[in-house]
C-alpha cells in the first residue's frame, strides 16, 4: 500500500475501505481565521452586523455544507452526523475566528466534516463583506483536535 | 441600504439583486496555500503522487465545486460559468500553491466560485494527505485579482 | 437551553447532538390539502392524468425530496430511510388530499422527512397544473402522527 | 396538446419547451402562513428568538431552497434567479406570515422558485419549534403575484 | 493544445473556456437499450406495469438527471435547459428501447445531457425490474443527433 | 403485493421497506464497455492520457455518482457506503473497460451503486473523447456479481 491510504500503488485513486472499522463515538474541532481590515470589522460591530446575522448566515452555511462534505470532498465517506455546532469569535482589531465540532457514530472520523464547515463559514463572511473589503483573506484553516477511532487523540501543538 | 449589500437595513439576509445588471465578461482568480511538513512534500513527489493524482482528485473536486457555489454560500447567485481551470505548483520545501481561474459571461462576478474551488482543492489535499501529516494547515485563501462588473478590475497589492 | 432545542441559550442556530439516543424504529405520517377549482379536478380525472401521472410525478418527487430533507431544512440531521408511501386521494370536488409515511431505523425522528415529502408532492401538484389554475392552493400540511424516540407516541386530535 | 402543458397527450410527463419564448423580467411573489399555539408565538418573541434567529434560519433555507427549485419539482426548468427576498411578520396572536419575493430574467416564470422557498421557510419553522408545538400547521401556501411573460400579469383575488 | 480539449497539453483536467462561443439553439438526441428475458417484458406489459408506471418512473429520473448533468460529469459546463422528452418502446420481445431529446439555447451542446438521462432512465428501469430479473443489461447508450454549434450536425450512420 | 416489489399492486412507486432486514456486509460489482475506433484508443495511449488523466477523472467521477445513488435513481434507499474502487482495462483495439466494486454494512445492497458508478465513468470517458470521436457507444453496463442479503450470491453466468 501507499503511504497515502486514498492512492493504490498505482497511484489510482480509490475511498479506504472502512467495512471492519468498529462504530465509535467520533469527535472533530477545526478552527478558521478571516483576516480584514479594522475598519470591516469596526462596522461588522456597529450596523446591523450587530445583531450578529453575518454569523448566523455563516453559522447555517457551515452546517448545511458540514452535512454534504461527501459530495465535494471526492474521497470522503458518506458520514450521518451527530452533532454540528459553530461558534465565531472576535481576535483583535482585524480578525473573526471561527471555531467548529463535529461528532458522528461512526466507522470513520469526521475531521474533513469539521474542516469542511469552518471553510464554508469563513467564505460566507467573505461573500457578505467583499463588497467593503475584497482583500479580506481566509487563513489557517485547520484540525485542532480529534477523538476516536484506531488513529486516536490528535491535539495540535501550540 | 447597509454598508453590507447582503443584509437590509434591518439585518436580515438577502441575495442582492442583479437583474438590473449588464451581461458581461466576468473573471477571478483565486489562490490558496496548503502548508505541510517537508517530509509530506517529499513523499508527494516520490511516490504514486509523483504521477499527479493528489493534483488530480484535488482539481476534479475544485471545478466540481465551482459549480456548486451558490449552493454552499447561500446568498451566491447561481451562474452558468465558462470556464475553471486549476493548477498547482510546489513553493519553497513544505508548501502547495493552488491557483484557480473561472471564468463567465454574467451579471455578477465569479470571485466566490474562484474561492470556493481553491479552498475545495485545498481541503482533498488534506484529505488525500492527512493518514500521513494531520496538522497539515490550509493558508492565505485569498481573491487575486477579478475583472469585470461595476465595480472594476482588483488587482490584489503584493 | 433555551425552549427550543435548535437553539443555545444566546440564540445561535445548532444541530441537537443525537449521539446518545438510542437506535430505534421511527415513523411518521404526514398530510397535506391541495384546493383547487372543481373544473380542474374534473380535467384531472378525464384526462390523461385520468391514467394517474400527475400523481405519479408527484409521488417520485415527494419520495425523492424525503431523501434530500437534511439538505433542505439547515438542522435536520441526515437519516438514512428505510421506506417512504405517498398516497392520494379526492376529497370533495375540489381538493386533492396528500399522505406520506415515512420509516427509519436511527437516533432521531422522521417528522420533517413527512412534511418534507407531503409539501414537495403539494408544490408538484401546483407546477403540473398551474397552467389551467394558478390560484390552486396548498393547505394545512401537518403532522398527524408520530412513533418512535423518547418524545413517544404523537397522534394528532381530530 | 393535452390541458395540462406538463403532460403529453398520451399523459406522457414532460418539460415544456421553452426555447421560443423570449428572456424577460420575471417576478413572483408567494406567500405562507405558519400556525401555532399562542404560547408558542409568546416564547418565539420573548426568548432567544427575539432576536430574530428561527427567521434568520428560515430565510436563509428559504433562500437556499428557491435556487434549487429545478432539482425538487421535476418538470421545472433550471433558472438563475436574479434575487431572492423574504420578510416574516406576526399575524395575530398565533401565526407567523411569510413574503417571498423573486426575481429573474429569464425565458420562464418563477413561480415555482416563491413557492418553494415560501413552503421550505415553514418547514424550516416547524423543525425549529416541534420540539415545543408539534401540533403546528402550514397553511395556505399561495402564489399571490405574477408579472412576466405571456400569460401575463396574476393578481390573487382577495 | 491535446487533441482531447478537457486536457491540457500536460494533461492537466480542465473546463474548456465556452465564452467566446455564440448563444445557439442546441438539440441532441441519445438513445438506450434495455435488455431483459422475454418474461420479465411479458409482466412488464401485463401486471400493474402495464399501465406504464415503470416508465413514468424512469422518464421522471431522466428529466431531473439531464438537469444535474454538470453535478455528474466533471468538466460539462452547467446549461440552461429549454426542454427534455424521454420515450419508451418496446423492441422484440426482450428489449426497451429508450430515447431523449434535449434542447437548450446556449454556448455549448447538450448531448451530455441527452446520454445521462438515456443512462438514468436505463438503470432507474434496471432498479425496478431487478428483483425479477437480476441479469438485465444496459447497453448501446448513444448519441444519435446533434444540432447547433460549430461543429455541426451529427447524425449518427446507421 | 406486485412481482415487482418497487410497485404495490395498483402500481403506485414506492420505496420498499428495508427496516425488517439485519444489517449485514454488500458487495457488488458492474462493468461497462466504451467502444471507440482504434484511432482515438491510441491517441488516448499515446498523448497526455498516457498519463491516465482521462481515467482518473472518470474514476473520481464514478467515486462520486456512487454515493448519490439515491438522489438519481428515485427508488433507492440511501445507503453509507464503505468503499468504492474502479478500475479500467484496455480490451482489443477498439474498447475501454471499466469495473467498480462497492461495498457497505447496511439493509440493503449495493448493486445500483455499482452500476450507477460504472455508467458514469463511460459517461465522463464519452465527455472527455467526443472532441474527436462523436460516436463512441457505451454498451453492456452490468451487474457481474452481488454478495449479502436475502437475495444470496448472484455472479453472472458467462
Amino acid at each position: 500500500m501507499s503511504d497515502f491510504s486514498h492512492l493504490s500503488t498505482d497511484g489510482a485513486a480509490r475511498m479506504v475501505d472502512v467495512g471492519t472499522k468498529p462504530v465509535t463515538e467520533r469527535f472533530a474541532r477545526a478552527t478558521a481565521l478571516v483576516r480584514m481590515q479594522a475598519e470591516t470589522i469596526r462596522r461588522l460591530r456597529a450596523g446591523p452586523m450587530a445583531k450578529g446575522d453575518v454569523f448566523q448566515v455563516a453559522r447555517i452555511a457551515a452546517v448545511m455544507a458540514a452535512k454534504r462534505t461527501a459530495e465535494l470532498v471526492p474521497l470522503c465517506h458518506p458520514i450521518p452526523l451527530d452533532c454540528v455546532e459553530v461558534s465565531f469569535d472576535y481576535v483583535g482589531e482585524s480578525t473573526v475566528a471561527i471555531e467548529v465540532a463535529v461528532r458522528a457514530t461512526w466507522r470513520t472520523g469526521v475531521e474533513m466534516e469539521a474542516m469542511v464547515a469552518a471553510s464554508t463559514a469563513a467564505l460566507t463572511i467573505y461573500d457578505m463583506c467583499k463588497a467593503v473589503d475584497r482583500a479580506i483573506t481566509i487563513e489557517q484553516i485547520r484540525l485542532e483536535e480529534k477523538r476516536g477511532g484506531t488513529s486516536g487523540h490528535f491535539q495540535r501543538q501550540p
